[in-house]
């Protein structure tokens, strides 16, 4: 019989891409819009990576190659590990995959439907869109402003079934620029420990760091050999979204599951994309720390800007890339602030809702775009909400 | 707890990526070693296709697009699929998303665990890899040379039952070469229609053809609209196996939820290989049928090769990029006869019941290789097996 797979019926769509449909319509029926919802930088990739995809494809790097990635991106990614994280990974505990995969892969690696997976509230929705359509339920612990956006490890625990499988955690964090402390690392991994549990840290913004601020990750714990799976990427510290690539460090008989799954899938990430990784891994790193400068420049510049209109309130976030305003002031919802910037300012953002319920009340804009973009888009948004 | 979950149980790694590991391997230990085992081609895609790759890099085609594919792509393919196919699709009826994940995600839109897929015994391990490891129960519909590999209809009429959902087929054929005529094609479609089944048509290899062989497709007969999903791709017809490009084209309301779930587990395929499929599909088909000719003397040249062996028969494949010579007359089994001719003659190749228990008494060889490396190569093995 010819009917739709029950799966099916859990697939959602990621909200950014729903709302970047509705501002390419906008666009395309003549409209300016000042455009924060996405999770791109407007500055791209380094020149020097763009020249290394293009060098890889002349020197004819365009074979099937191992599904766990090339060696030598694997041997650049343990060598960039052990320099940031403290402990050196065995090339059997890396896999290269677009991130957004080791999510899925991850999670359909460690759990059966009707198990459950922690995660924050608000958090990024790809946790909750993979876990809607395998059936696994998704446990969300609530994180406020007052706290930081962190997760209070009580209310972590107080959570945790026979069922669970798996806590995911975030930072920095998406949406909300939060960035653990060492001590918070040490707590969420002293509980998975406890309760014998599978970890994935979600360090993908990991470069993405302010005001002298250090990455810390669970990983010092066990140092990816038993429980914690590091999930990685490019597309944010090195502004190189469109290439999907990603990896991931984790104990090595899981890795070469989520390996095996990725052969059937997808066989391998194409190998010059691959080599394009190499360069951003062993490039100078005073190129990186210069674009990092600029982008805490233009995150004072948009907490400045939004803590100018009336009813909003804008905490300065330590990590990633967008600011997580408060607009409750305004006395309005996240969906009517998005949708009153968006139909009256032509500025687009995302309502926190869609990052969990426990997001209402604030939205997301993402803020690598130009100085005077960002300035223009406050000074609308101020005016619309007047 | 920290458990495995049930799927990791039925992941299993595809045979021809296996003996690559053993290949590699013996290479490292200084063995030449002639390497039939892999499907690619050991000419280059066009320099053009490349070129197309890095000026879109250049442009900065960096940044994530719609989930389904660019536009112009999905323009693109609609052209190509009118001029070749006998009908035109609607942009909504066409995803762009590498081939095997289009296997991986129809299964997995159309099927539950415990369902039934239909495909044949021999055929592309990929159908059996997904199938197994997402609980879905393949039914195999044994193929025989003596009718060209293809599969009698009553055979797989028989095969169908309440739980059948999805019937694959694939022509020109992996491993076999063999190709659907229109009438097979007909009936096929029939069956589909008659028991209102969904019909994956896997035509990876239509721009791989010999003799004057006119492609055929049961798209012929829904347009893709109501049961039938093609599968293409790039990686065969434009040697572009390490770009991961590939697309679907089916029924509007399938190709969304394919679309999200690609999107929940990779977002897009990256714009700027997209780009490198436009080239390919708008390029003078000179070039390509000028590529096909060499194609065809390479795999004469390989099946009087072939054939020149004691106790091996090959017959002339009309299509694909593989001969599936029958060496039974030699008296060892697939398995003992690939070991035999890699470890005494370096010679690698796949044997038959890899592709299914249909397929002992068969080894599968890619002819896509030097002239000189093909008589080489077949002068070993027949020296190895006296």
């Amino acid at each position: 019989m010819r009917t739709l797979s029950k799966l099916t019926q859990g697939l959602i769509g990621q909200p950014m891409l729903e709302i970047l449909t509705t501002v390419t319509s906008m666009e395309n029926a003549g409209q300016k819009v000042f455009r924060f919802e996405v999770g791109d930088s407007d500055f791209d990739a380094h020149p020097d990576i763009v020249a290394a995809t293009q060098s890889a494809l002349a020197a004819g790097h365009t074979r099937y190659v191992n599904s766990l990635g090339i060696e030598p991106l694997r041997q650049s990614i343990r060598k960039y590990i052990g320099q940031g994280w403290g402990f050196t990974p065995d090339l059997e505990q890396i896999a290269v995959m677009p991130s957004n995969s080791i999510i899925d892969f991850v999670i359909r690696c460690v759990a059966d439907p009707g198990d459950e997976v922690l995660f924050s509230d608000p958090g990024f929705p790809s946790y909750y869109a993979a876990t809607h359509y395998l059936g696994v339920r998704d446990v969300r612990v609530p994180v406020h402003e007052s706290n930081r956006f962190q997760m209070n490890p009580a209310d972590l625990e107080a959570r945790i079934s026979d069922k669970t499988r798996l806590i995911i955690i975030n930072s920095p964090q998406n949406p909300t620029g939060s960035v653990m402390t060492r001590d918070e690392c040490a707590q969420i991994a002293a509980i998975a420990k406890k309760h014998d549990l599978w970890l994935l840290s979600d360090e993908m913004y990991s470069e993405n760091l302010y005001d002298g601020e250090i990455h810390h990750s669970p990983s010092a714990f066990d140092q990816c050999r038993e429980r914690t799976i590091i999930l990685h990427g490019f597309s944010k510290g090195f502004s190189m979204s469109g290439w999907r690539l990603g990896y991931a460090v984790g104990p090595a008989d899981l890795i070469a599951k989520m390996g095996l799954m990725f052969q059937t899938v997808y066989t391998c990430v194409p190998p010059f994309i691959q080599y394009a990784g190499i360069t951003a891994l062993e490039a100078d790193r005073t190129l990186m720390k210069a674009r990092m400068e600029k982008y805490r420049q233009l995150r004072d510049i948009m907490v400045g800007a939004l803590n100018d209109i009336p009813g909003v309130s804008c905490p300065t976030p330590k990590g990633a890339i967008y600011t997580f305003p408060n607009i409750r002031g305004t006395g309005l919802s996240s969906q009517a602030f998005a949708k009153t910037v968006l139909e009256k300012a032509g500025v687009a953002t995302v309502p926190g809702t869609c990052f969990g319920p426990g997001g209402e009340g604030y939205v997301r804009l993402c803020y690598l775009r130009e100085e005077t973009i960002i300035h223009e888009a406050c000074e609308r948004m101020k005016q619309a909400l007047r």
